[in-house]
């Protein structure tokens, strides 16, 4: 039985989604980021960058949003597999979206952390627009391999999770995502969303009735986003 | 027979030292960034995304260094594989190095695509202490896992050219790592240089006698660095 490190609406929220949509049982423990849990001796043992989601395994637990999809696609057939002609463009579209997409949105979520107080404004600027071209990519990418990129499945959900995340976040920033110029990450929104575990994941952390085609400030139950 | 597309002392030379360093065949084709034919419709239908390199293989292009070094590990044994108890360690430090260290430092190399111009000298500041930070993880994993970060396998060559590639760029900026600091990276940077594919590569992109232990601008035969 795996464990989910997990914080509502964090990149855990992508690994539950898999999780869920393949059916693998696991159970959550809660990282309250209230209390900064995440940065404490237990958390910093099983991970010692302080990410969340780590995901324990009976062969020990592993971290990166990336590095947990691409374990569970090999232990659980949810992808191409080693030897399989689709390995190569999973597995570059898995690296993008972890160290381009995702890299480049974190920015955008943390701008103190990347840029002086003073040039924020320029940071989002700068940060949105590449973040416009990598959706755009990504599109294409999903067009091209529709099976990698299917509803529930890790490219899918990753791809899917971060559109929901530009719609959001920073909570006070301005709006640069209209989700209705890329069809293929559109269509792949309505899909997630149509999927059974995506309201049983979404009462869960909170994140309301159309997490990805209408996505609203998440209320979660217990925990909180930052 | 594999074909890697590289541009000297660019991400290439990951790939270029862990197949010389198992022995595997290939051939290069020189990327020449002085005309930008990253950005040319030939490398483009290689790789949509247009960063070096691009490995050509049987089943197909595979670009992102980290899905390349995967993709080699498991085709040719080169880490533990996906049943293998080291798999949940080797992916999560394999996605470190890609989405934090590495795409962190491209930051520190390319400032104008990520900050104003009026901004950069504080960028620089930022990120420079984000990656000691990265490095002092690194050199701690590298100390658990001493296998997974060997001289010449994926996880260890990423690292240690990461440490050549801050201490020489951006070529007009403060210089802010010392090696000294991390003695584990320091000792893998010795034992890269004391493999003896280090030189053949170093010589066929003009890297100097001592590209990691002392690195020094790079004066490649062919092609050229940006």
């Amino acid at each position: 039985m795996y464990t989910l490190h997990y914080a509502p609406d964090n990149a855990s929220l992508i690994i539950r989604l898999v999780l869920d949509g393949a059916g693998i049982p696991y159970r959550t423990a809660l990282v309250d980021r209230r209390t900064r849990q995440q940065d404490g001796p237990a958390y910093r043992a099983l991970n010692p960058t302080g990410l969340i989601p780590t995901l324990e395994t009976p062969v020990g637990p592993i971290s990166e949003t990336g590095a947990i999809l691409l374990w569970l696609t090999d232990t659980h057939k949810l992808g191409p597999g080693p030897a399989d002609p689709d390995r190569p463009a999973f597995l570059k579209w898995l690296f993008f979206l972890s160290n381009t997409a995702h890299a480049d949105l974190r920015t955008i979520f943390y701008p103190h952390q990347y840029a002086p107080a003073d040039a924020h404004a320029a940071h989002h600027e700068i940060m949105s627009a590449r973040m416009l071209r990598h959706f755009g990519l990504l599109d294409s990418a999903a067009g091209t391999h529709p099976a990698l990129f299917a509803a529930g499945r890790p490219l899918g959900v990753y791809a899917v999770v971060l559109t929901r995340w530009a719609a959001l976040y920073p909570v006070d920033g301005p709006r640069w995502l209209d989700l209705a110029d890329y069809p293929t990450l559109a269509a792949l929104a309505r899909a997630q969303e149509a999927r059974v575990e995506t309201p049983v994941v979404a009462r869960a952390e909170g994140l309301g009735p159309h997490p990805f085609t209408n996505p609203e400030q998440p209320n979660p139950p217990e925990g909180s986003v930052l």
